[in-house]
């Protein structure tokens, strides 16, 4: 039986499991949302749909009023202006929020957190919007808050190498500013010229530098919070070493804006390696590759910056799609291996000696090293234009996973034996490093039988490795349901305590993170 | 006016400001603690002198009855058995436990700590008891808990490097296991042939290496934690990237025993280094000092994994009390530069032309290079052996002090001006590459006008320059009123809030960490 179809107020879409691009048209007509958050089979809910709305107040012209008076100037009511910050940049999710404030400081953050939490008014915090899982934009009516304003570098200490900034900061423009003084990001990622500082921590961006200088949850030396109520916690320290008392921003660095809107950053920034090199391999079996992440963490050792891989599949939808031809012979797997030093030479002979190693063990069948820039995005664009790759091949269900290094590749494995048939085209690449492996399979079309196939079965896979099912993603809206896949229920629930703590009203970003079943 | 004297039942001793040895027969002979407990002139207790004894349950026959079903022959009553867990490694602080449990798996604790809950009953979480902040010992006859037979080491992963083991090995242990294996642990720490990794996670210990693999916050990738009612948290996951809700592990990190016992770690461990050298150098002032750093991280880079610093007054106390000859000329500061590398060409190398930039930029004014282990071992000592020529040097005030790296030196320049001649030594030493400031002061004998001198100078300076007051070594009982200093009030309310839902009647390590002043 299907369920009733109430039909949506501001026309909101469906949440798209896959995270691919669903026509504007498609939701700008008043479509049936209950019918579209519907399962394959149209008889009950995917997880990923969102809940009912839940009791918060509605906006009166007297809250408007009163937003003008703390924020005068940047309560934003047109809704062509209020359209880029209620859909996602995957074009998968939509909101209908009807007010956009725009604070640029920290104490205009407080006050409008104090009136909304006074009000029963629901919150999203936003930041460069670039999120993959409908975490950044609202479900409903919720007041947007960006923190765009927000973007001035605070302090930088070119000893220690520590940057405070404001939360608004986007990425691209700190790491122009750090290497002007001859550091950089200990983060960088492909959304890096829209996406927030803020928004990094407060999803636990993981990206490209990763496997070198570790997780933000290391990097990140304070933050400034605002609480549900309005409260500032001041966290922003700028030491490498403190240990007084429990370390509360760890909290906030990685709970999606649903335990506090994040203001201020304070980081440790790493120096600008001054010599970097790209390597191309091609490697027989999965086994030998991982080989090879052996000998090469032995080898290159503390230069080594990223290790990289792509399958066979991909290489033959680079070679189909994009016209890009494989800078190596014909493997089953492809290895990039980067390197970042602080001598050229050295960094060149420590290169040299790993490659004649691997060549000479009979771990890697082929390979071309790159050591001028061109070169070296050109090798790079083999990683990286796997997506754009998959957009052309067909609809294409995406997953992003984290196992044990040594598994990454079985995935791959028993999800084709698993399907037969039935997709396109199974495939797998990502950061060998980080154990994080990004499985996509296509499909002519969008295929519910095909996505049945592949649900529960990824997550139950992924489930019996103690995996997790977002690797640097986070839960968002369309994961949230999932979390049970990766975390025990005594965990969760814990986490829904520290919500009713720090958010007891449950204004802040919801419908996200923590799973429906949670009070 | 004095406060009533209250014989101790056990002969519970001070708590020691200084953290200095106090003769075992000064509080074996039943002294009187609250006087014991006062201020330098005798009319106040101090803000590290222990709280009343909070109304908890004492144990009864039954209870022991009961511990012995959950760990049979494991129930430790005889006091001399007890004496070494009563007491800390300094000697400075005395608990009077009646009872030490030793568990040897996770589910032994659970049980524990709910017949805990239940009852009322105290506990004090203990590993290898080398805390120097009175943390690790009870402070009335709180239960011990050891971890001393939870010593397994439970999975280790060749590929990824990633360690689980029970919280009660040792780091020694653990260290020689993953040498074995060509890993290293990514902490080192001069207590490491004693204290447990479960402690060094619950303390967030520094240590040696923390300038180059950064902190547990970061390494630690997963925990298994027993709440206080005995509720298991399994976070124990062995992955690098997990971003599937709130990150609950990083809360027990740091949080000193008070929050959950912790019963498992999983941590990611670095390939071992092949290439080791030290350099000991000379510098006239503290400022080149500095740039001296600044160069290293540009030359050395990726290689540099110690940059520490002693002062011309440590030289004179090494000099004086162990005969311990400078290697280098006399200078104003003295640095021990470390290195650990692949390839000893290259690191050799680098070092080579690090030090000619040095010298011919004339920051450096001496040095000299080990690569062989005596060597390298002798110039460790000149950093090392500094507090072992205090306790030569009279009664020492110790303090370690986290500072913005550029104002480090300040503390111990305005300290000697600020105390003029009441002192007889104010030494400074520690780890320039993390901020990390050791201020040392000594006198003939315990002086308390000295340390109403010192006190609260010491930490109003910290505090006006934003550092910390306890850079590494937690705040236990000693320095649990002293969290003011580098914590506002609203960051501490928040603290003793999680405290309260995680441990509501505040059984676990009570008396320790949060300030006396919250409920």
């Amino acid at each position: 039986p299907r369920p009733n179809c109430t039909p949506a107020t501001a026309g909101r879409p469906p949440v798209d499991l896959c995270g691919s691009f669903l026509p504007a048209t498609s939701w700008q007509s008043g479509v049936c949302c209950r019918k579209l958050h519907s399962g394959a089979d149209g008889s009950k809910p995917s997880p990923a749909a969102a809940p009912d709305r839940r009791p918060f107040s509605r906006i009166t012209r007297e809250d408007l009023d009163s937003f003008r008076k703390i924020v005068p100037g940047r309560v934003i009511t047109d809704p062509d202006l209020l359209e880029s910050s209620n859909v996602d940049w995957l074009k998968s999710v939509r909101g209908s929020s009807e007010v956009l404030l725009r604070p640029q400081t920290t104490e205009e953050v407080s006050k409008i957190l104090k009136y909304c939490n006074g009000r029963n008014l629901a919150l999203n915090p936003q930041g460069g919007n670039t999120g993959l899982v409908g975490g950044s934009v609202p479900v409903y009516d919720e007041i947007v808050l960006s923190t765009a304003l927000m973007n001035n570098i605070l302090t930088f200490d070119g000893i220690s190498g520590i940057l405070t900034c404001q939360a608004g900061c986007v990425l691209e423009n700190v790491s122009i500013y750090l290497e002007e003084r001859d550091y950089i990001m200990p983060l960088d990622l492909g959304a890096k010229g829209s996406c927030h500082i803020g928004g990094n921590v407060a999803t636990n961006a993981g990206g490209l530098r990763l496997l070198r200088y570790g997780s933000l949850h290391g990097t990140v030396l304070g933050l400034e919070v605002v609480l549900a109520d309005g409260r500032v916690l001041d966290c922003l320290a700028t030491l490498r070493k403190d240990n007084t008392g429990y370390d509360l921003k760890q909290l906030f660095i990685g709970s999606e804006g649903t335990l506090g809107v994040i203001t201020a950053v304070s980081i440790l920034c790493p120096r600008k390696p001054k010599s970097v090199n790209v390597v191309f391999l091609g490697c027989e079996t999965f086994e030998q590759l991982l080989k090879t992440f052996q000998l090469c963490r032995g080898m290159l050792g503390e230069i080594m910056s990223a290790y990289e891989f792509l399958d066979s599949e991909c290489m033959r939808l680079l070679n189909t799609h994009l016209k890009l031809p494989n800078p190596i012979s014909d493997c089953s797997f492809y290895v990039v291996i980067e390197t970042s030093g602080s001598d050229p030479t050295h960094d060149g002979e420590k290169l040299h000696n790993f490659l004649e190693e691997a060549m000479n063990s009979s771990l890697v069948t082929d390979g071309t090293v790159a050591t001028e820039d061109s070169k070296i995005k050109a090798l790079w664009s083999m990683r990286e234009r796997v997506t754009e790759a998959l957009t052309h091949d067909g609809f294409t269900y995406k997953y992003d996973i984290s196992l044990p290094v040594e598994r990454i590749y079985q995935l791959v494995t028993d999800m084709r034996e698993h399907l037969g048939g039935r997709a396109k085209s199974v495939v797998g690449y990502g950061h060998v490093g980080d154990g994080n492996l990004h499985l996509n399979i296509t499909s002519p079309a969008k295929d519910p039988a095909l996505l049945a196939a592949i649900e529960p079965f990824v997550y139950e896979w992924t489930a019996s490795c103690h995996g997790s099912i977002s690797a640097e993603h986070g839960l968002g809206l369309k994961k949230r349901n999932y979390i049970y896949y990766s975390k025990p229920r005594q965990v969760v629930a814990l986490m829904g305590d520290i919500k009713a703590m720090l958010d007891p009203k449950g204004i802040l970003n919801p419908y996200k993170t923590l799973p429906d079943d949670l009070k």
